[in-house]
């Protein structure tokens, strides 16, 4: 088993071999689901348990419809609801948690590195599903699975990340993500957009779409996390359409073959035009939905195996 | 098999013989329910999906439990608490969930025409739960069972439907299956409660209760939807239950043999007597939850039959 | 079978005999969770519902893995969201939940007495899961099984109960059980945090820790239930901390090997301090929450017993 890890807290601690080793176990998912054989007990008898400490209906179902199709018992916690209110810390909840015995937890948390802090409680398998600016792998991964499905390798490829990458775990996990992979990273987006240190990430930088998609073999469009924004200075949406959101003109600069990208939910008009994000032969933003569920069966299959040669002590 | 659907998006749509194959096998389910021989796996194996955009706890735990009876692995969506917040489109929602390859996709949703509006988007099927003033055609599968039961037949029976008929798509439904079925259908009501074109419906309409349960074999009941109402002249509750309510008094114009429905919830003491609605020899309401489960499982069991038969290509 | 109950709503119906009964069965399945032997089918096929009038993430999610791992279709109703809102009745609720054939109802309502009136209307097995100030018999049944696999025996201990008296249906519970099965209670707490007719208990009662504690086996702390307080005089979070809050200096005055119990959520430097609640060598506040899950897979376990026993008419 090249995966070795306990833990899916980030794409930072994984090995290149570890994460083949997840794709390949992904794509054999994937197949299965693509051929209509889509229940699997490899995690019969084991309780998941999503806890999503922020809300998101299409993150927390892929995790939920991958664990229920292998089998496990899922429980979902709406921890804006719960006794969190009543003053209990992170930690209590934690160790709460913990005594009933979940075998997996599956974690979102407005803050950055609170489900690590939450990792080190526990005896399960904890799976990071967002934590505010830091990782968020398993999207990272699927987005992995989708360029190497479409492109038939996941290496020496010029990739554009473009907009929002300040607020974006998804571009930092991705950022390391293809770092690892030895692919090339452009990040095209306003500097008002762009994280501090972006000078130290050794990959190159531009406000200019036409210089940062050039020659492309993918293009991946982020969303405006207006939410996460406090005070920064935002561009108007007409104005950020016209220089930063993607359509067939701006789409030009890449390669004929380039693929689309929007980890979702889109803003249609704003970060992409609607009917580029449509057009089947570019896009490939309903495979990268697809391609969530199969990376996370996969995810969730791997741990529960190191779970149990843990236990076992093997 | 003479159901040939490949959505349940309302009764019109539906042939008579193709209701007919739907109560009888929900008749199937209901015996089997009554005698303790609860579970069954006609959906193992296969994902629901319930995604209900305006909150209904009695329709939507009808649902998960006949879907889980019968095996299913059953996944709740709230949907307001969702990325329709973030901007999403419901189409974006739809290709989405489509995208995580589900079965069978329950919606309610508060607009009519959203759900047939999503079922061209997605490969599975959809059952309408309730869209707008459309259809919701399971409540009228439920009723027409309930009634098969009590009377013996579904035919040339007179049904006295009774309240606000303009904002129930409860009276909709039924008015068409009822119709279809050749029975003979009064809608009773103040004239502010009644569909604008209700003269075209070809059915006997009055604002006399008297004259509008002579002879019935059914009184059907509807809830008073203030929900739903926007600036329409509403009668006081009092004044509202002395015309229209239903007590022992205004029942005696029916049949010495009516049954007594009403969807649920009720107002005790606005729509109906709360003595009445209690009464087992009268009142058939819990039965018609009862019907609920065994009519959800029915068209669940029929719409996956003919899935399978359309993926595999026979 | 010793434990012939249908329903589970309180403590004071339970003869000591069927408290043993479901605590030998509780530490039955307690076993099989540290084996990792965690997945039974004792209740597959049943249908549990958990009805929740009140929010509480720990309790309904002990229930819940409880059932799911006994194999048992769960389903959570979150009430406040539900038809209530439409004006429906709890008796209508509970009568058109029974339609729907349950097996287990777990209830939590704010309303003393709620449950047991829910309970009279349906035929399915009712778990009380709270109910206002009356009972919280899951809870004393889990405080009483981590007694007794931490001092060998659950009668002839000295047990202080320590904080808001008044306001805690776990006081309540655990006083009878304590009691039942002939114990030495003790209650400390401010006046103005004892219940009225405290004298009429039959227990020691003091305001002072030092005196309540002494040669105590257990210190059972509770949380302070502000949310249950209307107007009543509430020390402040300081004063009542250094008054009554546990710490290692007051708890000198219990036995050498007393332990240390809290229901949770705690707050952690008002009921008690932090480094104490967190001293394996003292606290048994996590195994608290383990016992959870083992005594409601037992109570469900036994309650189904029974129930299949009536409808098979043995």
């Amino acid at each position: 088993m090249t995966f070795t890890q306990r833990h899916l807290l980030g794409i930072e601690p994984l090995h290149p071999a570890e994460i083949t080793a997840l794709l390949d176990r992904a794509d054999h998912y994937a197949e299965a689901q693509r051929r209509g054989d889509r229940h699997g007990d490899a995690l019969a008898g084991l309780t998941q348990v999503n806890m999503f400490f922020e809300a998101s209906t299409r993150t927390q179902a892929s995790f939920e419809i991958a664990g229920k199709r292998l089998g496990a018992d899922v429980m979902n916690m709406a921890m804006q609801a719960s006794s969190l209110k009543k003053g209990e810390t992170l930690i209590d909840t934690a160790l709460t948690l913990n005594a009933m015995r979940p075998d997996l937890l599956v974690v979102r948390h407005p803050h950055s590195g609170a489900v690590n802090l939450l990792a080190e409680k526990v005896n399960c398998a904890v799976l990071n599903a967002g934590d505010g600016r830091h990782e968020h792998p398993t999207q990272a991964l699927l987005d992995a699975l989708t360029i190497r499905q479409a492109k038939g390798r996941l290496h020496r490829l010029t990739v554009a990340i473009c907009g929002d990458i300040a607020h974006s775990r998804v571009a930092r996990s991705n950022l390391i993500l293809l770092g690892k992979m030895e692919n090339r990273v452009r990040l095209v987006g306003p500097p008002t957009l762009m994280p501090a240190q972006v000078g130290e990430l050794g990959v190159e930088v531009t406000d200019d779409m036409a210089e940062g998609l050039r020659d492309a073999d993918v293009v991946m469009m982020l969303r405006l996390q207006r939410e996460r924004m406090d005070g920064a200075f935002i561009p108007s949406e007409r104005e950020y359409y016209h220089r930063f959101g993607l359509d067939a003109e701006k789409l030009r600069a890449a390669k004929p073959d380039a693929i689309v990208m929007h980890p979702g939910p889109m803003n249609r008009g704003v970060e992409i035009d609607g009917t580029l994000a449509d057009d089947i032969n570019r896009s490939v933003i309903q495979k990268q939905v697809e391609m969530g569920v199969a990376v996370r069966m996969a995810a969730m299959d791997l741990l529960a195996r190191n779970l149990r040669e843990r236990v076992n002590g093997v």
